[in-house]
C-alpha cells in the first residue's frame, strides 16, 4: 500500500524514475525466467530495460535484491487452489503433474536457480508463506471445520507434499512413466485432500 | 562394476592415475559440500587436488560431469530408512526435521548448488532413483504386503512427502516455530507411515 502510493506520488512529479524502476523489474522477470541467477549479468538487465547498471544499483541496491523481489508464487496458488474445497486435492495434484516444470512461478524453478544464498532462500520462503500457505490455511480454516491439526500445519503438509512431487518430476523420476494421469491424480488427490481435511481427534 | 574393473587393472599398471582421479573427486565433494556449482572453479579444484586442470578434464572432461559424480544420497537414505518399518514414518520425520538443513548429502541443498541445467537435474534425479527410492520400494514390497498402490509409487509419495518438508525447513518456514518437535514428527510420521503402508483397496 505504502508503495503504491509513493509510486503514484512519484508518477505525479516525474514519469521517467517510475517507469525505469518499473521496466527493470518487468525486464529481470523475464530474463530470470529464461536464465538462472548466476547467468544473468546487471548488464544483461540493463541493456534489456534500457538503462545504466548504477541506476539499477540506485532503485535495488544489489542483483540479489532485485531478483528477490521477481520472486512470485500467487499464479502458483491460483492454479492449486481453484474450484471447490472437497475438489482441491485433485484439482491441486493435477496442476502439480501437468504444469510445466520450468514455468517461471514454479518453487522448484526458483529454488534451482537462485544463487543459493540463505538471502535468497529465505525471500522464497517469505513469498511462499505469503502467496501461498497462507492462502491456503484460510481456506482450510473456512472450510475444513475438523479440529486437528492447525490449519496451517495441513497447509504446509500438503504444499510439502505437492512440491516434493514437483521437485520428482523435475529430476525426471521415471516412475511417472509407469501409471496413467488418473491413476496419479487420483492417488495424490487423495493424500492431499486427506491432509487438508483434517481429522476430529489429534492422533487417527 | 566396468569402472571398479578398469581401476583395479589402471591401479596395477600405475598408482597415480587412480590416486589423483579419486582425490580430484574427494577434492571436489569437499568443495561442493563448502560452496555451490558456480562458486566452485576448475583451478580451486586442481589447487586442492594438487593436479592440473587439464588433468581434471582428462579424467572427468567437464566441470559439470564431475559434479554429477560428487552426488550420492547413500548417507540420506541410511539415516532416513533404518530400524523397524512399523517405526520408519517416525524415524524418516524425525530425521528430516532435525538433519542440517545444509548437509552435502541433503537433495534440497543439492538442488540449491547446481547449476540448474536439464543435465545435472537428471544426474540428481538418477541418483535418487537409486539411492533412495529403490532402497525404500524394497523395503515396502518386502515388509507392507498390502496391495495398493504399487511400492515404487509409495515410495515416490512418502519421499515427496520427506524432500518437501526439508524444503520447507531449508526456505525458513515460520510454522515449525509453533509446534513442538514431538507434534511435528508424531504428524508428519504417521502421514508417511499411512503412505508406506499402503491399503487393501485401489480408492480408500
Amino acid at each position: 500500500m505504502e508503495q503504491r502510493h509513493s509510486s503514484t506520488v512519484r508518477r505525479q512529479a516525474a514519469n521517467p524514475p517510475k517507469d525505469s524502476k518499473q521496466r527493470i523489474l518487468d525486464c529481470s522477470r523475464t530474463l530470470f525466467s529464461e536464465r538462472s541467477f548466476a547467468q544473468v549479468s546487471l548488464k544483461d538487465i540493463a541493456e534489456a530495460a534500457g538503462v545504466s547498471a548504477p541506476l539499477i544499483i540506485k532503485h535495488f541496491q544489489s542483483k540479489e535484491n532485485l531478483f528477490e523481489q521477481t520472486v512470485d508464487f500467487t499464479v502458483s496458488a491460483q492454479s492449486l487452489f481453484k474450484g471447490p474445497f472437497e475438489q482441491l486435492g485433485i484439482t491441486a495434484a493435477t496442476e502439480t503433474l501437468t504444469a510445466p516444470t520450468t514455468a517461471s512461478y514454479s518453487i522448484i524453478r526458483t529454488m534451482t536457480i537462485t544463487d543459493g544464498s540463505e538471502r535468497s532462500l529465505n525471500a522464497i520462503g517469505a513469498r511462499i508463506k505469503r502467496d501461498i500457505l497462507n492462502v491456503l490455511a484460510t481456506r482450510i480454516e473456512q472450510e475444513a471445520p475438523l479440529p486437528y491439526p492447525a490449519p496451517e500445519l495441513r497447509a504446509q503438509a500438503a504444499m510439502a507434499l505437492l512440491t516434493g512431487l514437483s521437485l520428482m518430476r523435475r529430476v525426471g523420476d521415471t516412475e511417472f512413466e509407469h501409471y496413467s494421469q488418473e491413476e496419479l491424480t487420483t492417488y495424490y488427490g487423495g493424500l492431499v485432500q486427506r491432509i487438508i481435511d483434517g481429522r476430529p481427534t489429534p492422533d487417527n
